[in-house]
């Protein structure tokens, strides 16, 4: 295999470029919580709830819940999909990513400081163009901050000790034509011989890896790459995810 | 009763006076018709997908099929609601409108000329202030007209005869503190002792009349106040819809 | 148009004229309220289950709860339709009556004169034949009026004050052949360019009005037609309410 | 065990006696076959839809299908039952009972001479007080041989064979206080020791034999002192059976 | 009928011979009670959980509660069946034999005894092969067996009485080729003209006898015989029942 | 972080060490493949079922299909939990391994060769000790082998090309106290601070890396250690799936 990461691709990138990312706060008035995540064409809607107390079998325990929940919408992609609430069931991919989310950013919160109180996730693609799972965790991360900010002004979280114990965000990497390439919209991932979501902390631990032969099996080389490329586009979005939070958050013109 | 139309109200609104509403067109990039609907803080995405075909019990018959689903996202509003799709089933309220949604654009639409094609609106509550199915209505209209030009210029529309025969729009009305009121938001809606939502097309006809006492029954002369203000409302959006559908329509930027 | 309120209609009847109505009180042993209502060929068996008690999120408040559910027997209609519990969901239809028929009754009780307890309606239609929904509400008013009299008369309600601060009927209206006319039977309502169903209380009072557009838009002064002919309507139900509640309630031989 | 079969029961009847049988038919006005069936106070609505076609499972074969669904209204009973409508699942007594009527009915039945057509027997309790779904075996087999009539008199039926090759009928037999009776109302099923379902044909042959102990086992002796019972019970529902079929069926009026 | 019960079968039995009988106890190494049961080729997984604690409806009352589950793999079956869990809705069938194993061992049980300990019995066929309801029925009894041991081993269950008032076997009898026979498998049960399952205890009493004419009626001398040969076939399983029990449980190797 | 991979774990392991596997063909008489593959304590049933045709957005591809379900039996844990069956929806977690055994055995078939036919792998864990989806792929592949063969020998697979274009297995990988271990039995589950799982061609290609972080997140260096010590148990379980493959097929005595 070749690996050339000079070459611009279909979108004009080059392999370790990511697509434009924006992350807008404050998108919603009443939530504790609200970004607007934009990954090129994809486009999540993040938003954290904060509520007083934890589920039944968490009572007493002095510990938070964080949790999250991920949806499309009907038209989010190409063609339309039936919806969920329709059909009467959650597919599997959706309870899947849902999962996914949750533990991502589990994986930097100290349940103990947050106290008993619990913040839902809810993370629904307006737009889907590839990487919808990855857009979202990194969103949310920004939605959960805000809402902890809240919770700490409101005095809501009783504990002067830190909540969140590191940032989190997530980006897809992937081989395309026999070349391994960050980031994947839509038409690279459909046509991509293995597919990979990798989700790193901004101190540069791993949370989360998953990578699939789409077509044939990876070689351990090939996955070593991809995982170099994982780790840079994460740091890059860690920075964004600070310079997004070191802004004053308003409200929405 | 007493109702004095011009003191102004919580919001500084004169009772027969509209929130400020935008109508945003392709919202989405992949959509045959989409519109981000505001009235006030109450935003719907109102997505119309174009696809050949109808469904089984109506093929053979030249005709087309224009149907709606009405969602609110959970944390739409001011506390967040449990997804339907999560409960494994959708509520009464939820199928209440979306049958609503459906009948007032069937009312403006000639099937025939359609030709066998279906038009499916995807109306989802990104966050909901009151008037979410009034605002529905009016932004759906919209996003038909853009799928219905797609399909004329797609040649998926084979008749030259016009398929809508009017537009829509739709409004709510409700008696606040003893007085007669136009569009009301959720602080006014929650204390209103009647409650309507009226539904009337661009020549002024009346497609649906729903009108609910929430405290006290209310009498003949307060019905006829209430239609009053709807039909000035109904007009007013009326000419905003004529007024976004006037422009060009651009790609997002 | 014109309307012509004299013309007999194809059931002979004259515009302004009700279906002959029974309303058989005490139709089943056990049940504390239970009335067989019949207009013309539609038969609703209306029951009312008082229990002490209410739903979890009002205990504690003092107030009772009266809720409804209407049904319809696979076999009501002229073709058998599939049963709800079969398909495991209830459609749009039966949820949007069943809060319909539970709305109206609760505009005419005194939930705190009712105490914390519960009572609830169902409405199963056994033969429909047009104003289901319409016979159900006049029916339940008098089950109702049973299982309260019950509740006073066991001692389960506490208060001397009344209960029940008015009683509530309703009728349908529409528009078939160009002429406003009074409760439709199926033959009608298939034909109907309006459809509309109105609930009044027994001092005149409009509780609901919800008309629908069935072909072209109706205008405003067919909408006051169709309202003078619903007062018309209700009214006289009043009247065969009072009476069979006067009657005193023997078992059924 | 002594078992005397004279002495007087709570309702005054002998162990051998039936409660008063009633059966109505051409309850509805149009359904190819309806009956009220009671059993004391026990009601059932037994109501037969013919409609030409079968499954699909079974087109082609030049055989007809006969199946049954059984259900009870929530107050058919002393206390109110949630409907299975709204729980979203058919619970397993009310699957039981349905695919035991089913199983009764197309004992009797020549599927060959009832030719590619489906015969839907829909048995709705409207009022419970024990031995419902021996009630209402008995009732659906006359809504069915009137639905077979009516299909024949439609020219539905080709064949000029019987389709009904027997009657059948059923009741319930049970051990009260150590002594076996016939047709148990509510007050003694709870208490029976015993209790035993026993279905036959109008020529004497078993087609189905349920019992249950519900409390201690019962012995061979006491089965054969049941099953007498049965049969003579049986045998007696077949004469009434006959008797309401030899009416002519008129219209209610 | 001539009924020849010496003339071999398909697999060589005489009419009056079961198939071979295995009850291999401790077959999981966690459950209170565990029987992999085969009658024949039949293999039905026999599982007793033993949990402190009764459901809420029976808290208080001092009794303990046993129930069954009972469920078929896809592939037990010569061809594959649909999960009941992807259907998203348990079957009658399985819902009838569930019930059916519930009520047979709560008949053979003191519930007063047990105290408020709830053992669930989960019988899972492996593989299918005619008879799983009367397999499961008989090796759930040897589970539920080693469960009460276990939990008075444990101390769990209080009372020096004995929990088990008796044992209880199944088997399944039925007319094929006109001839009654025991123990059938699928290919004589799918060619049977009556098919019945009865439970017995081991001192000799009936619990159910369940009978279904799946061709033609039955008469009351073919009962007879059936009846005969089921006391026979029980009277067997309850010797190897005992046998079985009076082994020492040992882990599985 | 030190590793030590020659120091023994509780149940006696090395480091690099699988639990003792066994892989027993033809464990049901009627399934096309059949393979009780124990790991340790876990035992899952894989059950391969072959049939003509593919699903409908297929068909006239040429191409087969080849689809896994995975399940518990309630009881196969320690304590028992609630089936998926009675609770009428699919949790996320059987989804997600359903899906995972499906991708990874979808890897090494070539659908053209296999044509329009599809196999279906039913893995149902009879007990779980830790591992039960790597041991589900690893004896899925050899039942579905058996069921390809079966397909051959049949002739319902035309081509001569081989179906099979490679083998799979899969195995767990996690860090427990520090420490990188092969083979995770649940007790080392519940306390690995990260879970992998890894699935692996027979040539040694990845199909599947699933790494989590379940406490804090895990290095670069930890995760090159986890891979490798996944390579080196995949190609041991390559090896007995050769071994068992390389038996005879017998019938289970």
């Amino acid at each position: 295999m070749t690996s050339n990461l000079t070459t611009p691709r279909a979108d004009g990138r080059a392999s370790d470029e990511l697509r434009e990312v924006r992350l807008t706060r404050g998108w919603l008035d009443h939530a504790e919580g609200s970004v607007l995540v934009e990954f090129g064409s994809t486009r999540v809607l993040c938003v954290a709830s904060f509520t007083a107390g934890v589920p039944r079998w968490r009572k007493g325990s002095g510990q938070g819940w964080v949790t999250a929940e991920y949806a499309m919408l009907p038209r989010s992609t190409n063609t339309r999909s039936d919806r969920e609430s329709v059909k009467g069931r959650i597919g599997g991919r959706t309870h899947e990513i849902s999962r996914l989310i949750g533990r991502s950013l589990r994986a930097v919160i100290d349940v103990s400081a947050l106290g008993e109180n619990t913040i839902v996730l809810d993370c629904d693609v307006l737009q889907a163009d590839g990487g919808t799972r990855t857009a979202a965790i990194t969103g949310a991360y920004v939605a959960l901050a805000d809402a902890v900010a809240w919770g700490q002004a409101q005095g809501a979280i009783a504990t002067g000790r830190p909540v969140l114990t590191d940032s989190v965000a997530a980006v897809s990497v992937g081989i395309v034509g026999g070349r391994p390439v960050l980031d994947l919209p839509y038409v690279e991932d459909v046509n991509a011989e293995t597919d990979m979501n990798v989700v790193v902390t901004g101190s540069g631990g791993f949370v989360e890896v998953q990578g699939t032969a789409e077509g044939k099996p990876f070689q351990r080389s090939e996955l070593d790459e991809l995982l170099d490329l994982a780790v840079l586009g994460t740091a890059r979005l860690t920075e964004l995810q600070r310079a997004a939070l070191a802004e004053p958050l308003r409200a929405r013109p």
